[in-house]
Protein backbone atom coordinates (compact mmCIF):
# COMPACT_ATOMS: atom_id res chain seq x y z
CA UNK A 1 0.00 0.00 0.00
CA UNK A 2 1.63 3.67 -1.23
CA UNK A 3 -0.01 6.40 0.22
CA UNK A 4 -2.03 7.56 3.44
CA UNK A 5 -3.45 4.79 4.90
CA UNK A 6 -6.96 4.60 5.63
CA UNK A 7 -7.78 5.31 9.49
CA UNK A 8 -4.68 6.70 10.30
CA UNK A 9 -3.59 10.38 10.60
CA UNK A 10 -0.21 12.72 10.22
CA UNK A 11 0.85 12.76 13.58
CA UNK A 12 -0.83 10.05 15.33
CA UNK A 13 1.40 8.31 17.93
CA UNK A 14 2.52 4.85 18.12
CA UNK A 15 4.06 3.72 21.58
CA UNK A 16 6.08 0.68 19.84
CA UNK A 17 6.84 -0.76 16.23
CA UNK A 18 4.70 -3.38 16.91
CA UNK A 19 1.46 -0.61 16.86
CA UNK A 20 2.77 0.77 14.02
CA UNK A 21 3.25 -2.71 11.88
CA UNK A 22 -0.60 -3.16 12.90
CA UNK A 23 -1.90 0.22 12.15
CA UNK A 24 -0.16 0.17 8.71
CA UNK A 25 2.12 2.49 8.62
CA UNK A 26 5.02 0.70 8.85
CA UNK A 27 4.86 -3.33 8.10
CA UNK A 28 8.16 -4.46 9.33
CA UNK A 29 9.07 -5.00 12.90
CA UNK A 30 12.75 -4.27 12.53
CA UNK A 31 13.87 -3.61 8.94
CA UNK A 32 14.01 0.27 8.43
CA UNK A 33 12.53 0.17 5.09
CA UNK A 34 9.57 -1.35 3.55
CA UNK A 35 9.30 -2.04 0.07
CA UNK A 36 10.94 -3.36 -2.89
CA UNK A 37 12.88 -2.70 -5.96
CA UNK A 38 9.89 -3.40 -8.30
CA UNK A 39 7.09 -1.52 -6.29
CA UNK A 40 8.84 1.31 -4.42
CA UNK A 41 9.20 2.26 -0.97
CA UNK A 42 5.86 2.07 1.45
CA UNK A 43 7.81 3.63 4.23
CA UNK A 44 11.05 4.26 6.21
CA UNK A 45 11.54 4.70 10.07
CA UNK A 46 13.64 7.52 10.91
CA UNK A 47 15.50 6.90 14.32
CA UNK A 48 18.94 7.54 14.42
CA UNK A 49 20.18 4.36 13.67
CA UNK A 50 22.43 5.92 10.84
CA UNK A 51 24.88 8.89 12.11
CA UNK A 52 24.71 10.17 8.69
CA UNK A 53 21.31 11.08 8.76
CA UNK A 54 19.95 15.09 8.74
CA UNK A 55 16.83 15.78 9.88
CA UNK A 56 15.43 19.20 8.54
CA UNK A 57 11.41 18.66 9.71
CA UNK A 58 10.31 19.14 5.97
CA UNK A 59 13.46 17.57 4.52
CA UNK A 60 15.31 14.15 5.72
CA UNK A 61 18.84 13.25 4.50
CA UNK A 62 18.14 9.90 4.62
CA UNK A 63 20.96 7.06 4.62
CA UNK A 64 20.26 3.62 3.00
CA UNK A 65 20.27 0.46 4.20
CA UNK A 66 23.16 -2.14 4.68
CA UNK A 67 27.12 -2.20 5.89
CA UNK A 68 26.27 -1.90 9.46
CA UNK A 69 28.06 -4.35 12.07
CA UNK A 70 25.44 -5.43 14.86
CA UNK A 71 26.78 -2.11 17.37
CA UNK A 72 25.72 -0.34 14.42
CA UNK A 73 29.55 1.45 13.48
CA UNK A 74 29.39 1.72 9.36
CA UNK A 75 31.89 -1.53 8.51
CA UNK A 76 31.40 -2.10 4.78
CA UNK A 77 29.95 -0.15 1.65
CA UNK A 78 26.23 0.22 0.87
CA UNK A 79 24.76 -1.21 -2.07
CA UNK A 80 22.19 0.25 -4.28
CA UNK A 81 21.80 -4.17 -5.03
CA UNK A 82 20.06 -3.95 -1.12
CA UNK A 83 16.18 -4.37 -1.93
CA UNK A 84 15.40 -1.48 0.54
CA UNK A 85 17.68 1.12 -1.38
CA UNK A 86 16.43 -0.04 -4.77
CA UNK A 87 13.26 0.58 -3.31
CA UNK A 88 13.52 4.03 -2.46
CA UNK A 89 15.82 5.06 -5.75
CA UNK A 90 12.09 3.18 -7.27
CA UNK A 91 10.12 5.72 -5.54
CA UNK A 92 12.54 8.20 -6.81
CA UNK A 93 11.84 7.66 -10.25
CA UNK A 94 8.27 6.52 -10.53
CA UNK A 95 7.64 10.01 -8.43
CA UNK A 96 6.10 7.84 -5.57
CA UNK A 97 5.24 8.85 -2.01
CA UNK A 98 6.80 7.42 1.05
CA UNK A 99 5.37 7.54 4.45
CA UNK A 100 8.01 8.36 7.40
CA UNK A 101 7.67 7.41 10.66
CA UNK A 102 10.13 9.41 13.11
CA UNK A 103 10.85 6.93 16.41
CA UNK A 104 12.79 8.89 19.61
CA UNK A 105 16.08 9.58 19.15
CA UNK A 106 18.52 12.21 19.92
CA UNK A 107 19.92 13.15 16.86
CA UNK A 108 16.90 15.19 15.38
CA UNK A 109 14.76 17.94 17.57
CA UNK A 110 12.30 16.70 14.80
CA UNK A 111 11.97 13.10 16.38
CA UNK A 112 8.96 12.53 19.32
CA UNK A 113 9.87 12.24 22.63
CA UNK A 114 9.32 8.72 22.75
CA UNK A 115 7.65 5.89 20.90
CA UNK A 116 7.34 6.96 17.05
CA UNK A 117 5.00 8.93 14.80
CA UNK A 118 3.64 9.09 11.47
CA UNK A 119 4.65 12.46 9.89
CA UNK A 120 3.44 12.15 6.46
CA UNK A 121 4.04 11.68 3.16
CA UNK A 122 7.26 12.29 1.44
CA UNK A 123 8.97 12.41 -1.94
CA UNK A 124 12.70 11.00 -2.79
CA UNK A 125 13.62 14.28 -4.45
CA UNK A 126 17.11 13.06 -5.06
CA UNK A 127 19.99 10.61 -4.32
CA UNK A 128 23.70 9.77 -4.67
CA UNK A 129 26.37 8.19 -2.77
CA UNK A 130 28.82 9.62 -0.59
CA UNK A 131 31.94 8.67 2.10
CA UNK A 132 30.08 8.32 5.37
CA UNK A 133 31.29 9.44 8.55
CA UNK A 134 32.83 6.21 9.27
CA UNK A 135 34.34 5.95 5.69
CA UNK A 136 32.52 3.81 3.65
CA UNK A 137 30.43 4.28 0.90
CA UNK A 138 26.53 5.05 1.78
CA UNK A 139 23.82 6.09 -0.02
CA UNK A 140 21.58 9.30 0.61
CA UNK A 141 17.89 9.61 -0.09
CA UNK A 142 17.04 13.49 -0.05
CA UNK A 143 13.47 12.81 1.38
CA UNK A 144 10.84 16.34 1.25
CA UNK A 145 7.72 16.88 2.60
CA UNK A 146 4.44 17.47 0.34
CA UNK A 147 3.49 20.89 0.25
CA UNK A 148 0.48 21.62 2.52
CA UNK A 149 1.43 18.65 5.54
CA UNK A 150 2.29 19.83 8.73
CA UNK A 151 6.07 20.05 9.93
CA UNK A 152 6.13 18.94 13.81
CA UNK A 153 7.30 21.19 15.90
CA UNK A 154 11.20 21.66 16.79
CA UNK A 155 11.94 20.15 19.94
CA UNK A 156 15.54 20.79 21.99
CA UNK A 157 16.30 17.48 22.75
CA UNK A 158 19.47 18.04 24.80
CA UNK A 159 17.40 19.71 27.45
CA UNK A 160 15.04 16.59 27.09
CA UNK A 161 16.91 12.95 27.68
CA UNK A 162 15.00 10.38 26.33
CA UNK A 163 14.63 8.34 29.31
CA UNK A 164 12.64 11.02 30.99
CA UNK A 165 10.38 12.65 28.66
CA UNK A 166 8.60 15.65 29.88
CA UNK A 167 5.32 14.50 31.29
CA UNK A 168 2.90 15.44 28.54
CA UNK A 169 5.10 16.73 25.78
CA UNK A 170 4.69 13.54 23.92
CA UNK A 171 0.79 14.26 23.21
CA UNK A 172 1.65 17.30 21.47
CA UNK A 173 0.28 17.33 18.31
CA UNK A 174 2.34 18.53 15.39
CA UNK A 175 1.68 22.30 14.57
CA UNK A 176 -1.32 22.60 12.39
CA UNK A 177 -2.70 19.95 10.64
CA UNK A 178 -4.91 22.92 9.35
CA UNK A 179 -5.90 21.22 6.15
CA UNK A 180 -6.22 17.43 6.14
CA UNK A 181 -8.67 17.06 3.61
CA UNK A 182 -6.36 18.94 1.05
CA UNK A 183 -3.27 16.75 1.86
CA UNK A 184 -5.72 13.55 1.64
CA UNK A 185 -6.80 14.47 -1.86
CA UNK A 186 -3.25 15.93 -2.80
CA UNK A 187 -1.86 12.45 -2.37
CA UNK A 188 -4.95 10.47 -3.51
CA UNK A 189 -4.16 12.04 -6.85
CA UNK A 190 -0.55 10.85 -7.08
CA UNK A 191 -1.44 7.11 -6.29
CA UNK A 192 -4.19 6.96 -8.32
CA UNK A 193 -2.72 8.48 -10.99
CA UNK A 194 0.29 6.35 -10.72
CA UNK A 195 -1.20 2.89 -11.36
CA UNK A 196 -2.31 3.47 -14.35
CA UNK A 197 1.16 5.08 -15.89
CA UNK A 198 3.48 2.54 -14.17
CA UNK A 199 1.03 -0.48 -15.87
CA UNK A 200 2.04 1.78 -19.08
CA UNK A 201 5.63 1.67 -18.15
CA UNK A 202 5.94 -1.67 -17.36
CA UNK A 203 4.73 -2.83 -20.84
CA UNK A 204 7.07 -0.86 -22.83
CA UNK A 205 10.44 -1.83 -20.15
CA UNK A 206 10.55 2.25 -19.80
CA UNK A 207 11.44 2.81 -23.84
CA UNK A 208 9.80 5.50 -25.35
CA UNK A 209 6.96 4.95 -27.79
CA UNK A 210 7.84 7.45 -29.72
CA UNK A 211 11.68 7.67 -30.18
CA UNK A 212 12.65 4.25 -28.35
CA UNK A 213 15.21 6.01 -26.18
CA UNK A 214 15.30 4.52 -22.94
CA UNK A 215 17.29 6.61 -19.96
CA UNK A 216 19.22 4.23 -17.89
CA UNK A 217 20.55 5.29 -14.43
CA UNK A 218 21.92 3.72 -11.76
CA UNK A 219 19.77 1.42 -9.95
CA UNK A 220 16.75 1.50 -12.49
CA UNK A 221 15.11 3.69 -15.76
CA UNK A 222 13.39 5.85 -15.75
CA UNK A 223 10.16 7.08 -18.42
CA UNK A 224 7.19 8.92 -17.93
CA UNK A 225 3.23 8.01 -18.36
CA UNK A 226 1.84 10.78 -20.57
CA UNK A 227 -2.02 11.07 -21.09
CA UNK A 228 -2.94 11.68 -24.49
CA UNK A 229 -5.64 13.98 -23.58
CA UNK A 230 -4.72 15.82 -20.86
CA UNK A 231 -7.31 14.99 -17.15
CA UNK A 232 -9.51 17.46 -15.83
CA UNK A 233 -11.15 20.77 -17.36
CA UNK A 234 -10.75 21.88 -20.67
CA UNK A 235 -9.74 18.37 -21.82
CA UNK A 236 -11.77 16.16 -19.55
CA UNK A 237 -9.54 12.50 -20.85
CA UNK A 238 -9.99 9.10 -19.00
CA UNK A 239 -7.46 7.97 -16.47
CA UNK A 240 -6.92 5.04 -18.41
CA UNK A 241 -4.01 3.04 -19.80
CA UNK A 242 -5.50 3.56 -23.63
CA UNK A 243 -5.08 7.41 -23.03
CA UNK A 244 -1.76 7.02 -21.32
CA UNK A 245 1.90 6.34 -23.08
CA UNK A 246 5.66 5.52 -22.25
CA UNK A 247 7.47 7.94 -23.24
CA UNK A 248 10.75 9.70 -22.83
CA UNK A 249 10.60 13.45 -20.93
CA UNK A 250 11.51 14.92 -24.46
CA UNK A 251 8.63 13.46 -26.09
CA UNK A 252 6.70 13.57 -23.05
CA UNK A 253 6.96 17.79 -23.22
CA UNK A 254 6.69 18.03 -27.60
CA UNK A 255 3.30 15.42 -27.18
CA UNK A 256 1.66 17.96 -23.91
CA UNK A 257 2.59 20.91 -25.65
CA UNK A 258 1.18 19.78 -29.40
CA UNK A 259 4.61 19.76 -31.15
CA UNK A 260 3.72 16.01 -31.65
CA UNK A 261 0.51 14.90 -32.71
CA UNK A 262 -0.91 11.26 -33.43
CA UNK A 263 -2.82 9.94 -37.00
CA UNK A 264 -5.31 8.14 -36.84
CA UNK A 265 -3.14 5.33 -37.62
CA UNK A 266 -0.87 5.91 -35.31
CA UNK A 267 2.00 7.36 -36.69
CA UNK A 268 3.81 10.31 -35.27
CA UNK A 269 3.82 13.72 -36.84
CA UNK A 270 6.16 16.25 -35.64
CA UNK A 271 6.30 19.72 -36.75
CA UNK A 272 3.90 18.96 -39.54
CA UNK A 273 5.43 15.76 -40.78
CA UNK A 274 5.19 11.81 -40.67
CA UNK A 275 8.27 10.72 -38.57
CA UNK A 276 7.25 6.92 -38.29
CA UNK A 277 5.10 4.76 -36.49
CA UNK A 278 4.06 4.73 -32.84
CA UNK A 279 6.04 2.02 -31.39
CA UNK A 280 2.84 -0.11 -29.36
CA UNK A 281 2.57 -3.72 -27.43
CA UNK A 282 -0.18 -6.60 -27.81
CA UNK A 283 -1.54 -5.59 -24.50
CA UNK A 284 -1.74 -1.52 -24.76
CA UNK A 285 -4.77 -0.31 -26.64
CA UNK A 286 -4.51 3.18 -27.92
CA UNK A 287 -7.89 4.87 -27.84
CA UNK A 288 -8.53 6.57 -30.98
CA UNK A 289 -11.03 9.24 -29.43
CA UNK A 290 -8.20 10.41 -26.97
CA UNK A 291 -5.82 10.27 -30.07
CA UNK A 292 -8.07 12.72 -31.89
CA UNK A 293 -8.98 14.86 -29.07
CA UNK A 294 -5.42 15.66 -29.01
CA UNK A 295 -5.20 16.45 -32.40
CA UNK A 296 -7.60 18.66 -32.26
CA UNK A 297 -6.78 20.40 -29.42
CA UNK A 298 -4.08 21.85 -31.81
CA UNK A 299 -6.18 22.61 -34.96
CA UNK A 300 -3.90 26.05 -34.41
CA UNK B 1 7.08 41.61 -10.82
CA UNK B 2 6.51 37.63 -11.38
CA UNK B 3 5.19 36.24 -7.89
CA UNK B 4 3.86 37.44 -5.13
CA UNK B 5 3.57 41.37 -4.01
CA UNK B 6 4.92 42.77 -0.75
CA UNK B 7 1.88 44.11 1.25
CA UNK B 8 -0.44 42.38 -0.32
CA UNK B 9 -2.31 38.99 0.87
CA UNK B 10 -4.10 35.93 -1.01
CA UNK B 11 -7.94 36.81 -0.13
CA UNK B 12 -7.19 40.64 -0.09
CA UNK B 13 -10.41 42.65 -2.08
CA UNK B 14 -10.29 45.59 -4.41
CA UNK B 15 -13.39 47.44 -5.11
CA UNK B 16 -12.07 48.88 -8.55
CA UNK B 17 -9.44 47.66 -11.09
CA UNK B 18 -7.46 51.19 -10.30
CA UNK B 19 -7.19 49.90 -6.56
CA UNK B 20 -5.57 46.80 -7.80
CA UNK B 21 -3.25 48.24 -10.18
CA UNK B 22 -2.07 50.36 -7.18
CA UNK B 23 -1.51 47.82 -5.22
CA UNK B 24 0.41 46.33 -7.87
CA UNK B 25 -1.69 43.25 -8.46
CA UNK B 26 -2.61 43.58 -11.90
CA UNK B 27 -1.25 46.69 -13.43
CA UNK B 28 -3.51 46.94 -16.10
CA UNK B 29 -6.83 49.05 -16.33
CA UNK B 30 -8.21 47.12 -19.18
CA UNK B 31 -6.09 44.15 -20.51
CA UNK B 32 -6.95 40.86 -18.81
CA UNK B 33 -3.38 39.66 -19.22
CA UNK B 34 -0.53 41.76 -17.68
CA UNK B 35 3.38 40.31 -19.08
CA UNK B 36 5.09 39.84 -22.49
CA UNK B 37 6.38 36.83 -24.54
CA UNK B 38 9.71 37.21 -22.94
CA UNK B 39 9.40 37.90 -19.33
CA UNK B 40 6.05 35.46 -18.73
CA UNK B 41 2.50 36.93 -17.17
CA UNK B 42 2.55 38.66 -14.07
CA UNK B 43 -1.14 37.99 -13.30
CA UNK B 44 -4.66 38.06 -15.08
CA UNK B 45 -8.38 39.15 -14.22
CA UNK B 46 -10.80 36.57 -14.48
CA UNK B 47 -14.46 38.39 -14.59
CA UNK B 48 -16.35 36.43 -17.07
CA UNK B 49 -15.37 38.28 -19.89
CA UNK B 50 -14.99 35.00 -22.49
CA UNK B 51 -17.77 32.76 -22.30
CA UNK B 52 -15.71 29.74 -22.66
CA UNK B 53 -14.53 30.71 -19.28
CA UNK B 54 -14.58 27.70 -16.62
CA UNK B 55 -14.11 27.82 -13.03
CA UNK B 56 -13.23 25.07 -10.53
CA UNK B 57 -11.98 27.62 -7.65
CA UNK B 58 -8.27 25.38 -7.59
CA UNK B 59 -8.79 25.39 -11.12
CA UNK B 60 -9.45 27.96 -13.81
CA UNK B 61 -9.36 27.32 -17.75
CA UNK B 62 -8.60 31.01 -18.72
CA UNK B 63 -9.58 31.78 -22.58
CA UNK B 64 -6.54 33.62 -24.20
CA UNK B 65 -7.04 37.60 -25.42
CA UNK B 66 -8.13 38.60 -28.79
CA UNK B 67 -11.30 38.02 -31.91
CA UNK B 68 -13.85 40.32 -29.62
CA UNK B 69 -15.88 42.63 -30.92
CA UNK B 70 -17.05 45.44 -28.57
CA UNK B 71 -19.80 43.79 -27.60
CA UNK B 72 -17.60 40.73 -26.51
CA UNK B 73 -18.74 38.18 -29.34
CA UNK B 74 -15.83 35.75 -30.69
CA UNK B 75 -15.85 36.97 -34.28
CA UNK B 76 -12.38 35.56 -35.34
CA UNK B 77 -9.74 33.27 -34.30
CA UNK B 78 -7.10 33.60 -31.58
CA UNK B 79 -3.84 33.62 -31.86
CA UNK B 80 -0.41 33.11 -29.94
CA UNK B 81 0.69 35.94 -31.90
CA UNK B 82 -1.06 38.02 -29.60
CA UNK B 83 1.33 39.24 -26.49
CA UNK B 84 -0.87 38.32 -23.85
CA UNK B 85 -1.35 34.55 -24.73
CA UNK B 86 2.29 34.74 -25.61
CA UNK B 87 3.15 35.57 -22.33
CA UNK B 88 0.99 32.30 -20.69
CA UNK B 89 2.66 30.38 -22.91
CA UNK B 90 6.14 31.22 -21.50
CA UNK B 91 5.05 31.26 -18.07
CA UNK B 92 3.60 27.89 -18.95
CA UNK B 93 6.91 26.73 -20.69
CA UNK B 94 9.40 28.51 -17.85
CA UNK B 95 6.53 27.20 -14.69
CA UNK B 96 5.94 31.02 -13.37
CA UNK B 97 3.79 31.71 -11.07
CA UNK B 98 0.81 34.24 -12.58
CA UNK B 99 -1.09 35.87 -10.12
CA UNK B 100 -4.85 35.96 -10.66
CA UNK B 101 -7.72 38.72 -9.79
CA UNK B 102 -11.30 37.32 -9.72
CA UNK B 103 -13.72 39.81 -10.37
CA UNK B 104 -17.64 40.53 -9.86
CA UNK B 105 -19.45 37.85 -12.41
CA UNK B 106 -22.09 35.36 -12.52
CA UNK B 107 -20.26 33.14 -14.61
CA UNK B 108 -18.51 31.63 -11.56
CA UNK B 109 -19.68 30.26 -8.13
CA UNK B 110 -15.95 31.36 -6.89
CA UNK B 111 -16.16 34.79 -7.87
CA UNK B 112 -16.84 38.23 -5.83
CA UNK B 113 -19.94 39.17 -4.97
CA UNK B 114 -18.55 42.71 -5.74
CA UNK B 115 -15.39 43.98 -6.90
CA UNK B 116 -12.28 41.96 -6.90
CA UNK B 117 -10.56 39.96 -4.75
CA UNK B 118 -6.74 38.71 -5.53
CA UNK B 119 -6.85 34.92 -5.42
CA UNK B 120 -2.98 33.76 -5.52
CA UNK B 121 -0.78 32.34 -7.81
CA UNK B 122 -1.47 29.94 -10.52
CA UNK B 123 0.33 27.78 -12.73
CA UNK B 124 -0.27 27.57 -16.09
CA UNK B 125 -0.84 23.48 -16.26
CA UNK B 126 -1.37 23.14 -19.92
CA UNK B 127 -2.23 25.09 -23.49
CA UNK B 128 -4.06 24.33 -26.19
CA UNK B 129 -6.73 25.51 -28.68
CA UNK B 130 -10.38 24.04 -29.71
CA UNK B 131 -13.10 26.22 -31.49
CA UNK B 132 -14.71 28.04 -28.67
CA UNK B 133 -18.96 28.49 -28.03
CA UNK B 134 -18.83 31.07 -30.90
CA UNK B 135 -17.04 29.35 -33.56
CA UNK B 136 -13.90 30.51 -33.89
CA UNK B 137 -10.55 29.63 -32.51
CA UNK B 138 -9.64 30.31 -29.13
CA UNK B 139 -6.43 29.45 -27.11
CA UNK B 140 -6.76 28.05 -23.23
CA UNK B 141 -4.74 27.97 -20.45
CA UNK B 142 -5.44 25.46 -17.63
CA UNK B 143 -4.57 27.61 -14.40
CA UNK B 144 -3.70 25.32 -11.30
CA UNK B 145 -3.90 27.16 -8.08
CA UNK B 146 -0.33 26.09 -6.09
CA UNK B 147 -0.88 23.35 -3.12
CA UNK B 148 -1.36 25.48 0.65
CA UNK B 149 -3.07 28.07 -1.12
CA UNK B 150 -6.90 29.05 0.36
CA UNK B 151 -9.72 28.14 -1.93
CA UNK B 152 -12.03 30.81 -2.13
CA UNK B 153 -15.75 29.77 -1.01
CA UNK B 154 -18.28 28.97 -3.49
CA UNK B 155 -21.43 31.29 -3.66
CA UNK B 156 -24.27 30.28 -5.17
CA UNK B 157 -24.54 32.89 -7.14
CA UNK B 158 -28.23 32.49 -8.81
CA UNK B 159 -28.91 33.03 -5.14
CA UNK B 160 -27.29 36.63 -5.39
CA UNK B 161 -28.12 38.93 -7.65
CA UNK B 162 -24.62 41.14 -8.13
CA UNK B 163 -26.69 44.20 -8.83
CA UNK B 164 -28.03 43.50 -4.96
CA UNK B 165 -25.14 41.83 -3.29
CA UNK B 166 -26.28 40.65 0.40
CA UNK B 167 -24.88 42.66 3.10
CA UNK B 168 -21.67 42.10 4.59
CA UNK B 169 -20.88 38.73 2.41
CA UNK B 170 -18.56 40.73 0.33
CA UNK B 171 -16.73 41.21 3.46
CA UNK B 172 -16.08 37.80 3.74
CA UNK B 173 -12.46 36.23 3.93
CA UNK B 174 -11.88 33.19 1.17
CA UNK B 175 -12.41 30.34 3.66
CA UNK B 176 -8.06 28.88 5.16
CA UNK B 177 -5.30 31.89 4.95
CA UNK B 178 -4.02 29.29 7.92
CA UNK B 179 -0.74 28.97 6.41
CA UNK B 180 0.41 32.43 4.65
CA UNK B 181 3.86 31.84 5.51
CA UNK B 182 4.08 28.97 3.83
CA UNK B 183 2.48 29.79 0.56
CA UNK B 184 4.82 32.75 0.61
CA UNK B 185 8.05 30.37 1.28
CA UNK B 186 7.43 28.50 -1.68
CA UNK B 187 6.64 31.27 -3.99
CA UNK B 188 9.82 32.86 -3.12
CA UNK B 189 11.77 29.72 -3.67
CA UNK B 190 10.35 28.79 -7.21
CA UNK B 191 10.63 32.56 -8.22
CA UNK B 192 14.52 32.83 -6.84
CA UNK B 193 15.35 29.70 -9.00
CA UNK B 194 13.62 30.41 -12.07
CA UNK B 195 15.38 33.39 -12.40
CA UNK B 196 18.98 32.41 -11.84
CA UNK B 197 17.82 29.23 -14.52
CA UNK B 198 16.40 32.00 -16.88
CA UNK B 199 19.59 33.59 -17.07
CA UNK B 200 21.00 30.13 -18.33
CA UNK B 201 18.66 29.21 -20.77
CA UNK B 202 18.57 32.62 -21.95
CA UNK B 203 22.51 32.12 -23.22
CA UNK B 204 22.02 29.24 -24.84
CA UNK B 205 18.72 29.81 -26.36
CA UNK B 206 17.14 26.68 -25.04
CA UNK B 207 19.56 24.23 -26.87
CA UNK B 208 20.85 21.24 -24.53
CA UNK B 209 24.59 22.03 -23.10
CA UNK B 210 25.60 18.19 -23.50
CA UNK B 211 23.11 17.12 -26.74
CA UNK B 212 22.35 19.98 -28.44
CA UNK B 213 18.52 19.22 -28.52
CA UNK B 214 16.22 21.93 -28.51
CA UNK B 215 12.39 21.34 -28.28
CA UNK B 216 9.90 23.44 -29.92
CA UNK B 217 6.54 23.71 -29.39
CA UNK B 218 4.10 26.20 -30.79
CA UNK B 219 4.78 29.31 -29.21
CA UNK B 220 8.34 28.83 -27.76
CA UNK B 221 11.03 26.60 -27.28
CA UNK B 222 11.65 24.53 -24.19
CA UNK B 223 14.83 23.69 -21.89
CA UNK B 224 15.42 23.04 -18.59
CA UNK B 225 17.80 25.20 -15.76
CA UNK B 226 19.28 21.82 -14.00
CA UNK B 227 21.33 22.49 -10.70
CA UNK B 228 24.67 20.69 -11.21
CA UNK B 229 25.67 20.22 -7.29
CA UNK B 230 22.22 19.90 -6.10
CA UNK B 231 20.99 23.04 -3.64
CA UNK B 232 19.68 21.91 -0.10
CA UNK B 233 21.10 19.47 2.13
CA UNK B 234 23.25 17.17 1.48
CA UNK B 235 24.41 18.36 -1.34
CA UNK B 236 24.56 22.43 0.04
CA UNK B 237 25.33 23.40 -3.58
CA UNK B 238 24.86 27.49 -4.64
CA UNK B 239 21.86 28.73 -6.69
CA UNK B 240 24.12 30.60 -9.01
CA UNK B 241 24.69 30.43 -12.78
CA UNK B 242 27.54 28.78 -12.44
CA UNK B 243 25.95 26.12 -11.29
CA UNK B 244 23.39 25.78 -13.45
CA UNK B 245 23.33 23.88 -17.10
CA UNK B 246 20.82 24.54 -19.74
CA UNK B 247 19.43 20.80 -20.85
CA UNK B 248 16.90 19.13 -22.40
CA UNK B 249 14.61 16.92 -20.13
CA UNK B 250 15.94 13.87 -20.75
CA UNK B 251 20.07 14.92 -20.12
CA UNK B 252 18.73 16.61 -16.74
CA UNK B 253 17.23 13.42 -15.68
CA UNK B 254 20.33 11.62 -16.26
CA UNK B 255 22.51 14.38 -14.64
CA UNK B 256 20.51 14.29 -11.85
CA UNK B 257 20.73 10.46 -11.26
CA UNK B 258 24.35 10.25 -11.65
CA UNK B 259 24.24 8.43 -15.41
CA UNK B 260 25.71 11.60 -16.58
CA UNK B 261 28.74 13.29 -14.59
CA UNK B 262 31.49 16.18 -16.40
CA UNK B 263 35.31 15.55 -16.02
CA UNK B 264 37.31 18.65 -15.08
CA UNK B 265 38.15 19.63 -18.25
CA UNK B 266 33.80 20.05 -19.21
CA UNK B 267 33.96 16.67 -21.25
CA UNK B 268 30.51 14.61 -20.85
CA UNK B 269 31.13 11.14 -19.16
CA UNK B 270 28.02 8.73 -19.58
CA UNK B 271 28.32 5.55 -18.66
CA UNK B 272 31.77 5.54 -18.16
CA UNK B 273 32.75 6.73 -21.80
CA UNK B 274 33.31 10.42 -22.92
CA UNK B 275 30.76 11.15 -25.39
CA UNK B 276 32.15 14.85 -26.03
CA UNK B 277 32.65 18.12 -25.00
CA UNK B 278 29.92 19.92 -22.50
CA UNK B 279 28.75 22.79 -25.08
CA UNK B 280 30.17 26.63 -23.37
CA UNK B 281 29.14 30.10 -23.84
CA UNK B 282 31.25 33.01 -23.28
CA UNK B 283 29.29 34.45 -20.64
CA UNK B 284 28.72 31.33 -18.85
CA UNK B 285 31.28 30.40 -16.75
CA UNK B 286 31.06 26.72 -14.93
CA UNK B 287 31.72 25.98 -11.05
CA UNK B 288 34.54 23.57 -10.96
CA UNK B 289 33.70 22.59 -7.54
CA UNK B 290 29.93 21.76 -8.13
CA UNK B 291 31.33 19.92 -11.25
CA UNK B 292 33.61 17.65 -8.96
CA UNK B 293 31.05 17.69 -6.28
CA UNK B 294 28.68 15.95 -8.20
CA UNK B 295 31.01 13.67 -9.18
CA UNK B 296 31.84 12.76 -6.02
CA UNK B 297 28.05 12.30 -5.04
CA UNK B 298 28.01 8.90 -7.76
CA UNK B 299 31.20 7.31 -7.23
CA UNK B 300 29.51 3.83 -6.90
Amino acid sequence: MIGEVPNTQVGQEFSSRRLAHEAGIHRPLQAGICGTKQNGAESIVVSGGYKDDEDYGDVVVYTGHGGQDSSGNQVSDQSLDDAGNAALVTSHLEGLPVRVLRGAHRGSQYAPTEGYRYDGLFRVASYGSTLGIDGFLIWQFRMELYEGTPIPEAVQQDELPIEEPVPGDQDQAPTGNESPERVQATVQRIVRSSAVKRQVKTWHDNCCQICNFRIEVPGGSYSEGAHIQGLGSPHNGPDTTSNVLCLCPNCHVMLDAGAIVLSDDLVVIRAGLEVGPLRTHPQHDIDLNCVRQHRERWRQ
